[in-house]
């Protein structure tokens, strides 16, 4: 079986590629370095140094004999992406140059993935929707092109529906109106433009899944946590990439820097903001859960991939009760909230479909919160105050 | 009052300025040529030649003293749109090169508006999303960043509903769900990726007015026939763009055409398919309206802006009537449906909104239908056959 992760340089790219290189898969990552560019060029620095995509997988390579190929490039060129399905691509590292055919299934992760980098100004809105946009758009068509029995495996946003005033359903709802009836995707309105892009994905995906018959797994996920997986966890080189500002660092993993660097918790306004969170290997196992379950032709799989809720301010709470038990003064500071967003809303989503899938979640609690604690303290020397809060405003 | 019309080479876009200019308004138009240069490139003719924008806007002052300002440039590069705002523009054409500042009203038409084109291949897919999409974000910020009482007024279409079961409202619908209730954008799914982008064109919008408080109103229309306008009626030379191919020939127009030019109607399928159409002078009316009744900061209005509903079938009889009548032995031809789309359907749209504004409403009948084929006659010798059907599949 063949999986092909594309951006699989990212936060979650990487691991998921290490993840299925063990257990078996013929894997290739695709990646622009459009996140470490884009670190360099905001100046967010990451928690530690990570190896170049290539020696990431020569590293592996070494360590456990696997390979997993890489290929360097831009899929919004739609040229490149149909490289990987018509046997024309170029791999940057391989041991087996040879073209290894067509994936069973693609994890699509090659996106922008920060709501404050798209509000930055109007050109990283415009970077954000041409770049979400057109891989998404490449990899509709080069599958139709050539691979209509291919799997997707698409990462969305549980912020695709904002907070509405209803229950959340897993990705579609049933309307009555007027004596009829009707089923829909799950009406949506996000909260950055980051996020309104996942919602034009989707629109995207329901039509190539309506008139093309493809087959797409869509799940919606909310912050992720964590950094050491399995994989991850024989040679320090293989971590993933682990950012702690405010543009691509997220909530849990953050307030743990800032906690231990004395920075205070910034919590936005009321701090009453509920999401749904997971563990980084919860994600790993969702994504597995779904290539091993794949959708069917003509079906749009909606999953909502969070393992738990929390507000900000339970976050903050958790953060600075861990902080304390380790010795740390953490302090918790209300700031203006630089967003245009509901402090205090209604916020109940449903997130049963992976469970019966199989996943078995990790909970956030005092313990594994710990854990990290631990790890970020290895690189406490590196933590640089001034990339935690820059204030992007919208 | 100054009106800012993006788009205003086009088949709406340049009677509309005439319609605001006779009006006593100041008006700009900007236009890249796109439609002329895609008419160029797909080899598809217009029903007679019509002048360059430039030569157009000249014309216009010469028979009427009034001035409407030409801006030729690409709205999908940002710093082309602020131009028009921060008072950098630079103007291809105008009586008074001066600035004329800050539009009250904007009306974006600048959009690749033809679904066959959306579907000719990838590459014309991506135009179309890129072109569609970075428009009206560059619209939306800078909208927000130099002028947020400005009305934005933006064509919408009919076709993001797509042919739900269930009956269509304008814009909205408050949804009842387990015990509680919330009123969301009503839900969408469209034909087409050209269709599609028009949904995403919503999305953002929506976003702008919940962040930025912008004014919104806008107009989903159906497919609009016809193409004489009082303003046009002057001088041939200023006559709207008129296309009767597959790609940019709305139905009603090649219809026309066909049975003149002895082509059989083409009717995909079995031609259930339902819609709701306008005239062109009825656009011009909605519009107009929606300017003297502008849309509230924070605000995004949305109407169905249709007159009527036809079946395909309908249409087809209806020319083939007139057409008779008129001496040309029309003929209809079902042939296989290039498109995947519901060819039998519920349909029962809401378009209250725009008679409550004030439109009068030009009804499509056998009369009306005369009047078109008369001004298409006189171009009889001009009909290409071989651009009629080109069979672009979906």
């Amino acid at each position: 079986m063949h999986v092909l992760i594309l951006g699989g340089d990212g936060y979650l790219g990487w691991p998921t590629a290490m993840y299925f290189s063990k257990r078996g898969y013929e894997v290739t990552v695709v990646d622009n370095y459009f996140r470490r560019n884009s670190c360099t060029e905001l100046d967010v620095g990451m928690l530690y140094p990570i190896p170049s995509l290539v020696e990431r997988a020569k590293i592996w390579h070494e360590l456990t004999g696997q390979e997993i190929k890489v290929v360097i490039g831009d899929l919004t060129d739609a040229e490149v992406m149909r490289s990987l399905f018509d046997g024309t691509v170029e791999y940057s590292w391989a041991i087996h140059k040879k073209f290894s055919g067509i994936p069973e299934t693609i994890v699509h992760y090659a996106e922008q993935p920060s709501a404050p980098y798209s509000l930055i100004s109007y050109k990283h809105a415009n970077i954000t929707i041409t770049n979400n946009l057109l891989v998404t758009n490449n990899l509709m068509f080069a599958v139709r092109d050539f691979a209509r029995d291919c799997h997707i495996i698409k990462l969305g946003t549980m912020g695709e529906y904002g907070t509405p005033n209803i229950d959340i359903e897993e990705g579609w709802l049933e309307i009555e109106h007027k004596g009829r009836k009707d089923t829909f995707l799950y009406p949506r309105q996000a909260g950055s433009i980051y996020h309104t892009s996942k919602i034009m994905d989707t629109d995207l995906m329901w039509f190539g899944v309506r008139m093309w018959d493809l087959r797409v797994t869509d799940l919606l996920q909310g912050p992720v946590y964590g950094m050491v997986t399995e994989e991850a966890s024989i040679d320090d080189r293989l971590k993933t990439i682990f950012n702690y500002d405010e543009i691509f660092g997220t909530i849990v993993n953050r307030f743990i820097v800032q906690a231990i660097a004395d920075y205070p918790l910034t919590v936005y306004g009321k701090g009453g903001q509920t999401r749904g969170y997971l563990n980084i290997n919860d994600t790993l196992q969702c994504v597995h859960l779904s290539e091993k379950n794949p959708a069917k032709n003509g079906e749009l799989r909606i999953y909502n991939q969070i393992m738990e809720t929390f507000s900000v301010n339970e976050l903050a709470e958790m953060t600075q009760c861990v902080g304390r038990e380790m010795g740390y003064d953490v302090q918790i500071k209300k700031i203006e909230n630089p967003r245009n967003e509901a402090e205090e809303h209604y916020y109940n989503p449903t997130y049963q479909g992976l469970l019966d899938l199989g996943v078995k979640p990790h909970y956030l609690d005092n313990d594994s919160m710990k854990k990290m604690f631990k790890v970020v303290e290895q690189y406490k020397q590196n933590i640089r105050r001034d990339v935690i809060f820059k204030g992007v405003k919208w």
